[in-house]
C-alpha cells in the first residue's frame, strides 16, 4: 500500500512524524506500506507557488491513502484566495473525490475532566459525524463578489443532487449498522429547498435499511441538542456546511480535540486521514503538540484504506494504554498526570505497541 | 403605542397571556399602550388558509411593535411549503423589514445549575448575538428543486449586499458601545465569497467605531469557542444562517432557554418581540410552560420600541425577583425551589412589579 504523507504547516510536521514512526514500527512487524512525502498548504505555496502543486496531485492520485497533518497559518492569510493553504485542502478533497468525511467525537474516560460539560452529560460520549465533503455551498457555482447597481454583492450557491445525497446517506447507514443503528440526519428543510431534497432522499434511502432507525433534526436544534444532551446521538449525517459547524462543536464537547482523528473517503475506500484539529501556529516547532489525533488518524487509515482491522486496533489500544499510563501533552494535561512533549508521547505509543 | 399581539401556536397563547397581563399592569400605572390580537402561523393557516393573512399584515404594519408567542406544530408539518407556519414568521420578518435580530444569552445566577456546562465556564455569561434576519440564504434567489439530467437537484442562493452588511454591522457596533465594547464578527471567509465581503465590510465599518474592538472568527471555530470558553464573547454579529445555528447553541449554554427573549428590529426601532424558544407542542395547553422569556421579550419591546428604559427595567427586575423568591416552572425547576405553572408564574411577576 502506498501512502502519500503531507506534513503540512504549523505543528503538522511534528505530529505527522510521530504517526509515521508508528507506521514504520508496524512495517517492521510485516505491514506492507510505502510512504512518500509531498507538499500541501502553505509550505507548498512557499515552495511551488500553489497550495496543491502538480507533483502532489500526481503522488496523491497514485497513492492508496493520504496522511495529512494540518494546513494554514497567519503568514498566508493575506494571499489571494487561490493561493491560500485551505484551497489546497479543498482542492485535494475535490480532486480525489473524498466525499465522505467521518469524524468521531469520543470522550476518553481518562480525559473526562477536559470537557467543559458536566461529567454526567458527556461521560461515555461516542458520536460519529458523517459530513458530505465535496458538494454543497463549498463548491457550488455561481459564486463571487461583484458590483451591482453601484454596490458590492457577494453570493454563493448551495446545491445537492440526489445522487450526492444518496451516496453520503449510504455511508451513514452502513456506519450505523456497525454501531448503535441510529442515524440522525440534520437539515434545514423548513427554510432551504436543498435540504428539503436532502430529507426526502434520506427517507427514501432508509427503506433499504429497515434495521437502522432514521430521525431528522433541524440544524439549529441540532446545535442545541449537542450541548443539551449529546449522548442521544449515534451517527449524525449532514451536508458540507452544516457538517463543518456541527462536527467542530461536537469535537469540542470532549474538551480534547487533540485526540480526535478524521477520515475522508472516496467511493473505493481510498482516503485522506487527518487530525480534527488545526495547524496551531502558536505552538508550532516547540515540540509540545499532541500527536495522538494524527496517530489515531493513521489507525483509521489502517481500518478503512488498508482494511486491516487488527493493525488499527493495535494502534488504538496503544493510545488508550498511554492515556492509562498517565502520559499527557499540554493540551490534555491535568494535575497528577505526566506532562510530555510530542516526541515523548510518540515514544510512549511505540513502547505500548 | 400600538402593539399587535400574535399568540401563535402551541404554548404561544398561554405564555403571551402572561406577558399581556404584565403590560396591562403597566398600563394601569400610566403606560400608553393599545393591544390588538391577530393570527400568525398554524392558527392562521387553520382560520384563513395562510400563515400570515392579510388582516394580520395590515395590523402588523400599522402597529409600533409586535409581540409574538411561537409558531408551528406537527399538525402543519405535512402542508405544502407556502402554508407552513414558519413561512408566516419568515413572511412577517421580511414584510416589516426586521433585519436586526438581537438574542441575548444570559445566565441567571439562580439558574446556574440548569446549564450542562460546568459552573466556572458559564457563570456570569452575558453574550448578545446580533443576527441578520432578512437576507442570506433564507431569502436568496434563485432557489428550488428540479430535475436535471434525470435526477433531482436542490439549490439555494446565499447573498448579501454591502448595504445589508453595513446596516447590521452598525447595530452590532452600537450595541457593543452600551456593553463591553467588543464585537466578534463570524463568517466563513476562507470558503465563501459572500462572507469574504461580510468581513471586508465589517473591517471598513469598524473605522467609525474606534472605541469598539472588532475581531473575526470562522463559524466552525465560533461553534467550538462557544462550548470551550463562551465568556470570551461580548457581542457576536453574523448572517442569518450562521446566526440561526449559533444563537441557538449559545442559548442552550445557559440551560434555560425558557428565560431568553429576543427582539427583531427594523431601521426605526419598530420591532417584533418573541421568546427564543419554540412552540413546545408537547406541553401546550397544560399550563406548565415558562412565560418568563415572553415577559422579558415584552421588556425588550419597552426598551427598543417604546424607548422606555424605566419600564423595561421594572419588568426585568420583577423577573429577577421571582427567581430570587424561588419560583420555577418545570423547565427550570430543581430541588429546593417552588414549582409553579404558567399562570402562577405570571401572578408572581405581577406581584413583584
Ligand atoms: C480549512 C477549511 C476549508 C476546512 C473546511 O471548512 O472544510 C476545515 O474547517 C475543516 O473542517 O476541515
Ligand atoms: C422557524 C424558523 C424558520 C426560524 C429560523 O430559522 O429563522 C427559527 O429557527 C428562528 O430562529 O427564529
Amino acid at each position: 500500500m502506498k501512502v502519500c504523507v503531507l506534513a503540512g504547516d504549523g505543528i503538522g510536521p511534528e505530529i505527522v512524524a510521530e504517526a509515521v514512526r508508528v507506521l514504520e514500527a508496524l512495517r517492521s512487524d510485516g505491514l506492507k506500506i510505502e510512504m512518500e512525502p509531498a507538499l500541501l498548504g502553505g509550505c507548498a505555496v512557499d515552495a511551488a507557488g500553489v497550495p496543491y502543486p502538480e507533483a502532489t496531485q500526481k503522488l496523491a492520485r497514485e497513492a492508496d491513502a493520504v496522511l495529512l497533518g494540518a494546513v494554514g497559518g497567519p503568514q498566508w492569510d493575506a494571499l489571494p484566495r487561490p493561493q491560500r493553504p485551505e484551497r489546497g485542502l479543498l482542492g485535494i478533497r475535490k480532486d480525489l473525490q473524498l466525499f465522505a468525511n467521518l469524524r468521531p467525537a469520543i470522550l476518553y474516560p481518562e480525559l473526562a475532566n477536559a470537557s467543559t460539560l458536566k461529567p454526567e452529560v458527556v461521560s461515555g460520549l461516542d458520536i460519529l459525524i458523517v459530513r458530505e465533503l465535496t458538494g454543497d455551498i463549498y463548491f457550488g457555482e455561481p459564486r463571487g463578489i461583484e458590483v451591482r447597481d453601484g454596490q458590492r454583492v457577494g453570493w454563493n450557491t448551495m446545491i445537492y443532487s440526489e445522487a450526492e445525497i444518496r451516496r453520503i446517506g449510504k455511508v451513514a447507514f452502513e456506519a450505523a449498522r456497525k454501531r448503535n443503528k441510529r442515524v440522525c440526519s440534520v437539515d434545514k428543510m423548513n427554510v432551504l429547498e436543498t435540504t428539503q431534497l436532502w430529507r426526502d432522499v434520506m427517507i427514501e434511502l432508509s427503506a433499504n435499511y429497515p434495521d437502522v432507525e432514521l430521525s431528522h433534526m433541524l440544524v439549529d436544534n441540532a446545535a442545541m441538542q449537542l450541548v443539551k444532551a449529546p449522548k442521544q446521538f449515534d451517527v449524525m449525517v449532514t451536508g458540507n456546511m452544516f457538517g463543518d459547524i456541527l462536527s467542530d462543536e461536537a469535537s469540542m464537547l470532549t474538551g480534547s480535540i487533540g485526540m480526535l482523528p478524521s477520515a475522508s473517503l472516496d467511493a473505493n475506500n481510498k482516503g485522506l486521514y487527518e487530525p480534527s484539529h488545526g495547524s496551531a501556529p502558536d505552538i508550532a516547532g516547540k515540540g509540545v503538540a499532541n500527536p495522538l489525533a494524527t496517530i489515531l488518524s493513521a489507525a483509521m487509515m489502517l481500518r478503512y484504506s488498508f482494511n486491516n482491522e487488527a493493525a488499527a486496533q493495535r494502534v488504538e489500544t496503544a493510545v488508550k494504554k498511554v492515556l492509562a499510563q498517565g502520559y499527557r501533552t499540554g493540551d490534555i494535561w491535568e494535575e497528577g498526570t505526566r506532562r510530555v512533549g510530542t516526541r515523548e508521547m510518540g515514544d510512549a505509543v511505540l513502547a505500548a505497541l
